[in-house]
């Protein structure tokens, strides 16, 4: 179980992590099978995602409309309640396969950390399967 | 591979399962590793959440308002088609990590079943990796 | 590590794969255990679903219903991007039960794809733990 830290820069953001996990990859023994991702909080999500672009600022444009305009009872804020929502509903689990110590990914695939409330440190917990 | 059943209470609810999760990892052998939970359902979904007070009511209201009315043609109940489709959304299958015997988690972190047909039994499957 | 192809037949379907990951599983020499499923691409999707007759047909309405209908940027064409979206969303990675070669499902619980832009050859890449 290893700890990977990564430094968001905007408050809303799709982050490529894909380098980062192939760079983890790349340093361990086990050259085939699966890595886990999980990230540590209830503000940002991870999953995979076409990246053309524009389209990390349109999934989060999108993200931001999905969220019904409520009446929230969230305490101090809110209106941040979206941002938990959407981590809820995007998740902060991801299961991945890799072989010759890289991600096997669809041509257009890459792994995305979702930050919905940053610029923050977001920790991140891999193991190799 | 173990059965857990959790008994929901009300009709929609968001349950917190930390506690019944550690208390299955306090009795396992393995000090650390992964625990994939699977619900044997299609209108109830496992995710993690924050729950600060309120925010539970907050996504079950969210998680209503998301679901598009529409003309569904689910037979007996079409109303009750949004349960299904919110089920699929967030997911039935949920890996986890745990050190000590217990759940690694963020801070505000908590693993919720979110009960969109209750009450009822939900039963999950238990499996340590 | 294996490779499934689902073809699709449709633009946008909810296709139930359990029958293909049942075969692949009577095939193996592993009676009980977990299996992984992950698609290599970003407009199509993978989770558990009811299928109901008519309930895969709602689901598509609702998940094309769900996406905010924005001036998006992605490349080529705008309209595709909810596509994207909603494959980030659902996820492209799962984790399943299965034993005595067959996966542990609820009653109504099937597996499925869902795609949003086919008919086309879709790559599953499945695993054994």
């Amino acid at each position: 179980m290893k700890e990977l830290i990564i430094s968001t820069k905007k408050h809303k953001e799709v982050i490529d992590i894909t380098e980062e996990i192939n760079q983890f990859l790349e340093n361990q023994k086990q050259e085939e099978g699966l890595i886990f991702i999980f990230a540590l909080h209830t503000t940002c999500a991870l999953t995979t995602a076409d990246l053309d672009p524009g389209t990390d600022l349109d999934m989060l444009d999108a993200f931001e409309n999905m969220v019904p305009k409520l009446k929230y009872r969230h305490p101090h804020n809110p209106s941040h309640v979206g941002d938990h929502i959407m981590s809820s509903l995007i998740g902060t689990s991801l299961l991945l396969p890799f072989k010759n110590k890289k991600l096997i990914l669809g041509t257009w695939q890459r792994v995305v950390l979702v930050e919905f409330d940053g610029p923050r440190e977001r920790k991140l917990i891999l193991k190799i399967i």
